[in-house]
């Protein structure tokens, strides 16, 4: 059956908030790229700020694009010199796009790369029937996974590499912010047997889903002292780390407060802007911050398959929404406003 | 109420396989020393060797000697200097003395103290009413953990420390040898998210068990081909990580053929004696082996800590069979034919 | 010879700015202590902080005190339990004085106890002609080592933490701040073969002295863009690694905007006060910033030990200056002037 | 100007010992290739068991080939898809061809590749005036490195790799073997800081050649006793590491009786056959073994360069010999000899 000349896609079409659902051209794969039709896509937080394109997206994002990079679909084409992949292969794909020439790339640090470009971002992405991607992005799925779970895949490599920054079993730790990337720390945290696993957020909601993830202790960081009840439950010594999701501007100077003397202090969220930093803990408590980017090209996506494939971390539960893309701007405004773990779409 | 001048303690009063139940004086705390009152100790396989009288045993330990280093018990005396501790504390304790003033001792590594000298083996033991430590070695035990669980503490810090001198987490592991600590590192590993877990003995009984504290894969030694059923669990990739604790001759060959290019091999059990060894495949294949001695002063016992109150690993499985310590050569013999877990002495 | 009862010690006697040279008491050592007579004392930043009665000094130092903490001398008492030392050992020491019983303590990371005391900070210090110290703190020189050198080994105990917190061989590094400390850098990582090594510091007197410890490139920071070169220096690729030693307030920015993607920056020296810092360069280029603390004990001495007998690092041309004790007024403005490396004084 | 269709290159024309210098067609570059024009070729240990063809080579090696890999040239020539390069650059090479597909080419692990291929082993080599090798493994040389010290930066890599694996700084070192890589290694650790640096060999002529590149200690191993005299220079201590590169028998229980508690064991050399193994002292001593191979891809490469290009190794002074292709039969038989360091091969 020949594929079809035209597609649906979500597109920002102009430079201002807000998108649309239209027709455009089915994308074609190039060298070494195949096309995969889209069975699933799932929203990420990045995704929200093209939507409501705010300071950063309308400093990066060129319109108009096709959005949207979570995805889990089926290889329908290759492109010439598309090694490694078949027609018909259920596949997800890392979303960074490296140069494969810098120090970085070349060394194993390819989640670095210094002129990495994304998908959704920089380039066609996945809120369409179709799309067009490099076949050493894509990643096998395993034929028994739900699409859903493969689709957010790429979201809990980050919550991957940020738990395992540093040691997790027996140790204990406070995760701030429990969107979606926070949520899967949590379940993962408690499948690697960390403890106690303490959470904060301001939703309570939120807190909820946390605790159904295998959270130890929950807090409301609207109505309680998240450093001082840290500090009591782990008996005045501080937690062995702080894992930073929530791009609060607050977060930081939590983190420092609550970290043991020698913690770590594991950073995947975004304040708005420079917040102050005052840097004489670091030193008198000798902590380490680390900023944690993507996923390690492919270190993460092994370890991700492993964990799932255990069954002892349980993504469905991070999932609380599915809609038709067509429903897109519900979806989104459901995003908008936190009452919600991860939603996806289907195509 | 004053305490007795005299106690039972299982001795070995000759140079010669047995050991004697009878009555020796009871110890006196010495400087910086408490007196601890035996509830449980439990049986180690260096406790089976010196019991036997094998050659090891017969080159070390000097009798007469009380044996025995695992137990629980509580302070009912401290000698001059002891901080830190009062009569009433319930305690276990690190059954390895160090000198405090090495290069190890002086820079963390404690563990393997180039002056060590071991409790039950290099003095008298736990294997009787009471015994006499250093304050520095005592580690109190949270007041609801029953006491065959705290006096277990001691080997299953071996099992932690083979465990995680490497990544975890997603990650296949071969655990060769369902002794004891293998099972508890069985367990360890269910807790802490590896995957597959693979455990071979040479005892159904062992591989029972090992079923039971969660290995994904079981391996009967004597009946299958361990190397082959391994790779074939592994897609011929091989696992990431080795745990060698069953002192198998044919174990290391084992661990080499099935670890993946730049796995690790943790190795506990001791052959008897040296064996072949083939340099070319850790070259080639860029493998790491790792001795591991005793248990990290005191990074592991809080870490053990943390993951027994996480209530994750239950080691209540790991204990086949109790025994009164007049009993002894029933336990003994027991433990001589491996239908077996862990047996715990009460006093 | 008995020992006198009374000595002379620069005191801090005021909350003040000031100091007094003046008889006081001599110390005597207590349980654990030993008795040591200063040869020589050198003037670390905090003896000035302490000098001029900054804030942190005015919040945490209770005059009447002896200060100064730097030191080489010659054990010529010893108190009860002292062990492993003999009168007339030639000796500095470890100047943090740690609790022995916290988690930092008893899992080898003493260098950051949460109940630390400090010499000549929180007790009577070095700039005297006796100072009473805990055995477990002395560190025995070479008998063949210049006491001002074996005086400096504790700073440079900090330069040895800071330099080693990563990679050093065959990388690229920015000192920020020529001041003893980062001289001292500069100089260890010329003799392990990191390269390039640049240094900045606004003194040229300082760069002057960098460059003759081995820098490859200096930066006069007020008068060159020191991140427009640093990059240039690097092929727009940063450096590996910072060593942030200035206290500068800009220096925190600078270190972000040099450092190559997956690089590190290891933090010595305090602002004063909260920074302005921007999060997100450390998650967009996955950085790592460490706190160091101290020194590690006695990881950290051995180290100094071994690469100060190697020769290859060549501390004495970081000392510029030698005044007697009398001359401590002479010293000090010295030292706030910034043209010296390091000052020492004889007693 | 055309290229010439013929070369003159040294084949293993037969499954037998020696080789023959003869005129074969020159070889095109493939899709992604590129050819070189060879300047020197070095003769590396791999390649005198070519020429002798021992049992591994018998076993390995397809005849007729051309072989020798380690090489420094110019690009003449660029096959399709040869990204990167250009005519004219002066390069030479990584040695590994790699699969790019496999679990460890995808984690940054590309140096155990499971289906490594070797240039001069498992495809036409480099002992020949022309050579057609994947762009991808092409290293640029900067222009002013002399063509000899570009052909062995990659078995200077195999001494990086191995020094590298543990800490290095004021830390001792025992280098069992003086060959090329071995002599290598000791220019390293001395640039590097390590302290004391010890190396043994059974030749004065390699130990005089030691003591050149900065060994503190040269042992002659015929005549001394490696264990004793090791202990000795270090107080009874034992090193921090041992690297082998001398394949010997032997050499790995000296390496167990020297390493210091806690010590490592770098292993690149390769004893024919299975040697006798005692376990015990890895466990009782926590020890670490380490197999290394080949150069990591491609960290080791740019490590390696700056190290170079700081100056501080001289690398050339482990080149002792140099002869035109055509005196291959003199340089094997003087590479056999053992009275030689890296011998260089003229084009």
């Amino acid at each position: 059956m020949p594929l079809p000349d035209r597609m649906m896609a979500l597109v920002k079409r102009e430079a201002a908030p807000g998108a649309e659902l239209m027709e455009v051209p089915r994308p074609s794969p190039g060298p070494g790229e195949v096309l995969v039709k889209v069975r699933v896509a799932s929203i990420c937080g990045t995704d929200v700020h093209i939507y409501e394109w705010n300071e950063w997206a309308a400093g990066r994002v060129k319109s108009p694009l096709v959005f949207g990079h979570e995805f889990a679909g089926d290889v329908v084409a290759l492109g010439p010199g598309a090694d490694g992949l078949m027609v018909g292969d259920y596949v997800s794909a890392e979303t960074h796009i490296i140069c494969n020439q810098c120090y970085q790339c070349r060394t194993g640090q390819g989640h670095i790369c210094r002129r990495c470009s994304i998908i959704g971002v920089d380039r066609p992405g996945t809120f369409a029937e179709y799309v067009a991607l490099p076949a050493a992005n894509v990643w096998p799925n395993p034929p028994d996974m739900p699409p859903e779970i493969a689709s957010i895949q790429e979201p809990f490599g980050n919550a991957v590499d940020t738990v395992f920054a540093g040691d997790v079993t027996g140790k204990s730790f406070l995760v701030i912010g429990c969107g979606p990337i926070g949520l899967m720390a949590v379940g993962l945290l408690r499948a690697s047997g960390a403890h106690p696993v303490i959470a904060s957020d301001l939703s309570e909601y939120r807190l909820d889903l946390a605790r159904r993830m295998g959270a130890d202790i929950v807090l409301d960081a609207g109505a309680r002292d998240v450093v001082a009840e840290t500090l009591a439950e782990t008996g005045g010594e501080g937690v062995d780390a702080v894992l930073e999701m929530s791009g609060a501007r607050v977060a930081l100077k939590q983190a420092v407060a609550v970290a043991r003397n020698g913690g770590r202090i594991s950073v995947l969220g975004l304040p708005p802007g420079a917040v102050e930093f005052d840097v004489s803990p670091f030193v008198f408590k000798g902590l380490t911050l680390q900023g944690i980017t993507g996923r390690r090209m492919f270190d993460t996506w092994y370890r991700t398959r492993a964990i799932l494939s255990s069954g002892r971390v349980d993504l469905g539960r991070v999932i609380t929404h599915t809609f038709p893309l067509t429903s897109f701007k519900e979806a989104f405004a459901l995003a908008e406003s936190g009452l919600c773990g991860k939603i996806v779409l289907t195509l």
